[in-house]
């Protein structure tokens, strides 16, 4: 039998403007502008294979080695417009030898590297990796802002995965959302000294979806309309400059900023929605307290929280000040998974001994009772090719399974 | 030796249209308009005796039994304006033969029948017990909303303690606050049967203290202006119809909203202020799910929650539908304090047996883990005369040191 496959990896991407407002569901049209740092793949990624063959009688979709419905309206949408792309390309001249790929069925099997249950953003790098492996079985030619609005459709955030780096997702107007795609601010290697820090809250009761809850907050927050209107276009604007600028202080005070405010929404729609709890709050008070004494040291604001619709904390740090953040933390989280030895070596003299900028009377301890683990991540590239095949090109089936 | 002395009570008041913001920090003028409940001085009041004589060296103030300075600004100006008052009835045709009280020295002995620390709006109380004692000393003949001004300069929201029932604070326009006072928008006997039940969250660190936090909200919220100047303006004339119409509907509709809408822009500021803790969101989430129950049994809201610059929760509710209310909460927290079996005997089939809204499985009974006390109470009246004094006439003593 013929098999055609395609594997990609494709990374998480944790917004600092935050999304959060559909003015179209069916489309995931956003009611603003957003932006986001993607996160390397060593630590966050979702490996995915797309394989076509005459000899599959349906789709097939393999999450975690679930085999999970492809008939989702969504998922119907991203296939429709992938394989429309692909006609295009077989129906083009001098094209006429390619296989006819989009009359047939798929196979898709992906896996993640992390628990999904940590409440990270995974739909972003699974529907990322999904439209990215099968845009490159394809061999379409369009470029990633192209595919970035197939994968928008699939799972809103998704489509600032195609891009590393710092990545803007332009809302853009036209009612059928042609122009609303992700693009690159700045790449990688503009700024690549940025860390991420994730503290994963332990287990929770979810208040409500984000899909729910931000339908809830436009129809009920007063508030909501002036923040997309009035404070997130300016917003938009204004950190973008931060980023082409490498100004972290700027940068920092704005991603802070902005997560309290999507909160504020949350918190103002009617019933009211709380994604923060009193570990999350416990956390934010810890980084102003650590920025406090950081700005009178050397006027710098050395750490950013953010907090997406969950408990979960990611900090941003630029990697000079690493000792100083992880000194913190790991004094508190010592006890949690997620310190890799092998990168931090938190007994050695460096560590131990770094820049204390907080004295043990200023640490709230009590953080410690509400995290599972940690995850020390960083800025990273885009959806990358990979060998690692999860289909076996002989027998078409998931290697898994075989 | 003669002393003059005057007895008075003041009641305790809680915003439903909530005071956040002040335009003059001196004056005490605030931001907006706000609207609030006065409590029953049965649970909750300060007495306060006030005392003058020729014999006093000097201006002394017993609080609780303990003796506080004078000397602040706040309490500077309110003798300062309270003793102009008298003067001008002093020098006024006819009033030769009054005692020149404008020139002696106070002594004033203040007592709270609930512990300050229960972290309730003990100021209000004070400082409108305050102001109405001396006034009463003094025979003023001033309108309340004209001694309120005066309250309102000691602490803002002593301003509506003046009233009974349900009071407006209006913001008013002039720089010198002529014309920021508290009114009655309608008498205790206008809408009695309004009970509150106040759940009183374990011993706390607070925060940051309002006067602060309403600073630093006003200086650096951006959702802030927003909600001053477009959304109370209008909430304040819908609330004041709801309760005009005793329309509870309407009235707890607008009452838990704009409890979050404050709560929101304290997260908004820079950095966040947080006073609602998991336990706060808890009973909020409660509170919705009972009158999601009620509404689709007969479209009626039952219950409305408020809470200040704390983690407390005032409920608001009908009498009619008190014994709903009080199951479920009774189940919740039977074992502490401030169940007052004279009232509510709730072996009694009639609440026992009363119509039992929600399951077992719908209550959360971990908030029991975060209520330390609870007050049962409701509307009640303005300022009270008193004849229980707490000051020796024969003496001019505080009675307790006698």
């Amino acid at each position: 039998m013929t098999v055609y496959t395609a594997t990609v990896t494709s990374p998480v991407n944790i917004a600092t403007l935050k999304y959060w407002g559909k003015r179209d569901t069916k489309l995931n049209l956003p009611t603003n502008s957003s932006i986001s740092v993607t996160l390397s793949q060593n630590d966050l990624r979702t490996l995915t294979s797309a394989a076509c063959s005459e000899e599959y009688e349906s789709n097939r979709l393999f999450l975690n080695r679930k085999l999970e419905s492809m008939e989702t309206p969504r998922l119907i949408e991203v296939l429709k417009d992938l394989k429309k792309l692909r006609e295009k390309v077989e129906n083009s001249e001098g094209n006429e030898h390619l296989p006819k790929l989009s009359q047939l069925n798929l196979l898709i099997v992906s896996e993640n590297n992390f628990p999904t249950a940590a409440g990270l953003a995974s739909s972003a790098a699974g529907l990322s990796a999904l439209v990215k492996a099968i845009s490159k079985l394809y061999e379409l030619p369009d470029s990633l802002s192209e595919i970035s609005k197939i994968a928008r459709k699939g799972s809103g955030s998704a489509c600032r995965s195609l891009f590393g780096g710092y990545v803007a997702w332009e809302m853009g107007e036209l009612s059928n959302g042609e122009d609303s795609k992700a693009v690159e601010i700045a790449p990688l290697e503009h700024w690549p000294n940025i860390k991420a820090l994730i503290l994963v809250v332990s287990a929770h009761k979810k208040d409500v979806s984000s899909t729910s809850g931000m339908q809830l907050t436009v129809k009920t927050s007063d508030l909501f309309n002036y923040r997309i209107n009035n404070i997130v276009p300016q917003r938009f604007e204004e950190m973008k400059k931060s980023i082409l600028e490498k100004d972290f202080n700027k940068f920092a005070e704005l991603t802070m900023k902005d997560s309290n405010s999507f909160h504020s929404t949350c918190l103002d729609s009617y019933p009211p929605i709380f994604y923060l709890n009193d570990y999350s709050r416990r956390i934010i008070r810890l980084v102003h307290l650590i920025n406090e004494k950081s700005v009178k040291e050397n006027g710098k604001i050395i750490v950013a929280y953010t907090f997406d619709a969950g408990p979960n904390a990611v900090l941003y740090y630029e990697e000079e000040n690493e000792k100083t953040i992880l000194n913190v933390f790991y004094k508190i989280l010592s006890e949690v998974t997620g310190w890799d030895a092998q990168k931090f070596d938190f007994k050695n003299q460096e560590y131990s001994k770094g820049q204390l900028i907080l004295s043990d009377e200023e640490i709230d301890y009590s953080i410690k009772d509400g995290i599972s683990r940690v995850i020390l991540t960083q800025v990273g590239p885009g959806p990358q090719d990979s060998e690692e095949s999860l289909i076996d090109v002989a027998s078409g089936k998931p290697k898994f399974s075989s």
